[in-house]
């Protein structure tokens, strides 16, 4: 496709080519923000819709919170106002009148969900509370990019509250492990669980934890974190309850969030130079059926057979779609791939005579990806394709990753292999190294990985001995 | 329950106390602004999923656009901003500066998504559009009350455009009938279809039309609406297309919306002296197993059996909750039926011995409602009586809201019966005429019904002749 440049050629102008190719977003009229089309919003709700079902099934319910702030719920957690306050959009009239008090529009809802437990916790009785809200939050950023960084942004914030810290904490890795699973088994996007450094921690968290995953420019994404808020927002907001033994003691609480980011990694990760190439799962249209014929005599033919297709896999529940528009087959085939479907099916009138179609793989282009396959059992045998293509993608990408990720055990080596990957590397857990090996190499410490080799190793910029390795990269 | 004022006492106030104490939302720190806690969430979410099913069924996507509108935009189409300016909330500050032009909360998104359609619509084939968005708008509301006006509100927005009047006039016909039938199968809410009287059309439509319920106080709540906008913002935005004769003609567009009003109404209509009453289509938990036992050996007999019941009904698709908290049957009965529960299944030690259950039906107070069944069967039994309480829920409101409404023919007998009710009454469509009556009956043009019985009368007012009658009342 001339449309797209190529990615080795400029992967940041190929991932912005796609979006705008693909229909999935245009930019507005508003600095730093975009509206998602009805293709690009049809893949956030499926992906949306099943963290929603892992939330409920970890025994979460949805809620609303206004997107209205007052500034002095914002002042209340020290850290937190540090961090977010440069980042504010604030409402100074309403109604045609300047406000007593100016509203932030909220950048995350941690200060007006703390003063709602406040009131609603009174006894252990009412513990744990956990609830979730989808929404769109808005931070004032200087430099935007479609679905990564952006002005106004849709995401998820569960906030929950607890009698003890050893219940937070275990709520803390569930959800941790929850958008690990939604990654790898929806999104098929492989990710690497850690705790972030102490720079990196969200304001006003005691640690955060974060998926980190590797883009096709082998750029790191944070995909989603998940905050142990310690007592720190209970203590602002006297969030408290009054416990078995009849003493007031004060909860604990977690905040964690996933954003249309995860959407962006979607695109980053398994795109090619012909444009998006998505999960089944996720996928708004998992199959297209492109009739193909010369005249019109096999055009009734081969629609007729189409249509019944159609019917047969929708009945089967795969999301299909039947491209009868008046185009060249070329012309549908390359919109198709470059909207990512992961399955084409093709009939010709010899298909019509032969009670076969030809089947397409996104995942595997050109001949290796075609097979021809007899009409009978078409739902099934696609059914199961999808499965294939789904780990055939997560495989691809995992493999990708760890083709590019090395351990070192120099500053050298590090900055040599953060130029072309990810490096995995001893340092100690220190604000100062984080932002010394940020300004020399422009990579930034990801996360300390969970999974760790227990050993003794030396910090590459202190030479301190240390027992945990962190992973670096340049992020988006 | 003690908990809550009667209706008859005080409609308003029993409003509010259903609110409260059915846990469905409550105030929120911000002028205006209510947070909606889980329970009333998961009422929102089952109609918005049945109500978006509705849009998808009619050929519709969602999409989403910004919640910031620059103040420009605005002032393009000259009735809008009259009519919306003044309800505004503006975001001046963005980022720590003060911005070069300010930003608008989207008070509705008209406008924006104009500008939008403007770049996507070039020719005849893009069209029709045919786009949804689920979002939240605020308007700066000086009487707030809980879902029927808040200064945020949740909503969908639709917003179409089309080549020819004909084809937009249809679309503005169909989204109104898609209300109307999701109020009516869904929410067991009768609603009136009708066209807004001049006074009371939306800021820069031709024509709006609405669907209008009445309340359990006889008052009326405009429960959804949908604008022929003519030509207007497609002018004011420059949304043109060329057409099959290569001539460039300006589009015709439409928008509709639906509110979390529906919610007030659901529970205006249908609420009683004990609570809430929810048709079992929407309700957040359709039947509630409450088990009953005096000691420890009747418990785990009971409670085996109230274990194999939830697993029953739940792998049947009916929400089910087993309420095992170590409280009173009493106070379980209360509480269920405070939050609507359409059906109780009670089970103690006989019922364990004799295999029955007792069924309770929200809808039909005490014995009457109650029946001894067996357990065998039980899930389909429940299940027909779903579609019992459904239909009879509808049938309680459609028969108390036709014994209100009262057909006038003078001035005299409209001021009468707007105290108690609707009144259909002969008017001119001239907003002098509607100022008069509410001025003077505080009771307002509804709508002119679509179904009219033809006929000549005499405007009440003006005694001008006229063909159709207006329905007055009230309202929210």
């Amino acid at each position: 496709m001339a449309k797209l440049t190529s990615r080795t050629q400029d992967f940041s102008e190929w991932y912005l080519d796609v979006i705008r190719e693909a229909d999935l977003a245009d930019y507005a009229p508003v600095r730093g923000c975009i509206v998602v089309k009805p293709y690009g919003w049809s893949l956030y709700e499926n992906m949306r819709d099943f963290l929603d079902r892992r939330f409920k099934d970890t025994g979460h319910s949805n809620a609303a919170f206004p997107m209205f702030i007052p500034m002095s719920f914002l002042n209340r957690e020290a850290q937190h106002v540090k961090g977010f306050s440069p980042e504010l959009a604030v409402v100074t009239v309403g109604g045609g009148e300047q406000l007593e008090e100016p509203l932030a529009v909220r950048p995350t809802s941690e200060t007006i969900i703390g003063y709602m437990y406040a009131q609603w916790v009174k006894s252990y009785r009412d513990l744990p509370v956990l609830i979730n809200a989808w929404n769109s939050v808005v931070r004032w950023e200087k430099r935007t990019r479609p679905f990564l960084r952006t002005t106004e942004f849709f995401w998820q914030e569960g906030h929950t509250a607890h009698a003890t810290h050893e219940e937070s904490s275990e709520e803390v890795m569930r959800m941790l492990d929850v958008y690990a699973a939604h990654a790898r088994d929806e999104c098929a996007v492989p990710v690497i669980k850690g705790r972030k450094s102490i720079s990196e921690r969200f304001a006003g968290a005691d640690s955060t934890y974060s998926i980190e995953a590797m883009m096709g420019d082998k750029k790191a994404l944070q995909s989603a974190t998940s905050h142990d808020l310690g007592q720190n927002f209970a203590r602002a907001f006297d969030i408290k309850y009054l416990d078995r033994d009849n003493t007031e003691k004060l909860c604990w609480t977690t905040s964690w969030g996933m954003s249309w980011r995860m959407l962006g990694a979607v695109i980053m990760v398994h795109g090619d130079d012909q444009g998006l190439r998505l999960p089944p799962r996720i996928a708004p249209i998992q199959a297209v059926i492109v009739p193909i014929y010369k005249n019109e005599s096999e055009r009734t033919a081969v629609m007729q057979a189409a249509d019944s297709i159609f019917t047969t896999l929708k009945s089967n529940g795969i999301r299909v779609k039947l491209d009868d528009r008046d185009e060249t087959p070329g012309f549908k085939f390359n919109d198709w791939e470059l909207r990512g479907v992961p399955v084409r099916v093709e009939i010709g009138p010899r298909d019509v005579a032969n009670g076969t179609v030809a089947l397409g793989r996104r995942d595997v282009p050109g001949k290796a990806g075609k097979s021809f396959v007899p009409q009978a059992g078409l739902a099934e045998r696609i059914t199961t394709l999808f499965e294939e293509i789904q780990s055939g993608l997560l495989q691809q990408a995992t493999n990708f990753r760890d083709a590019n990720i090395r351990e070192v055990s120099t500053y050298a080596e590090l900055k040599e292999a953060v130029e072309d990957g990810f490096a995995l590397a001893p340092v100690a857990d220190d604000p100062a190294v984080d932002a010394q090996i940020k300004e020399e190499t422009k990579a930034t410490n990801r996360c300390f990985p969970l999974e760790q080799v227990p050993g003794e190793w030396k910090c590459i910029v202190t030479g301190k001995p240390v027992r945990e390795r962190a992973l670096f990269g340049k992020a988006y």
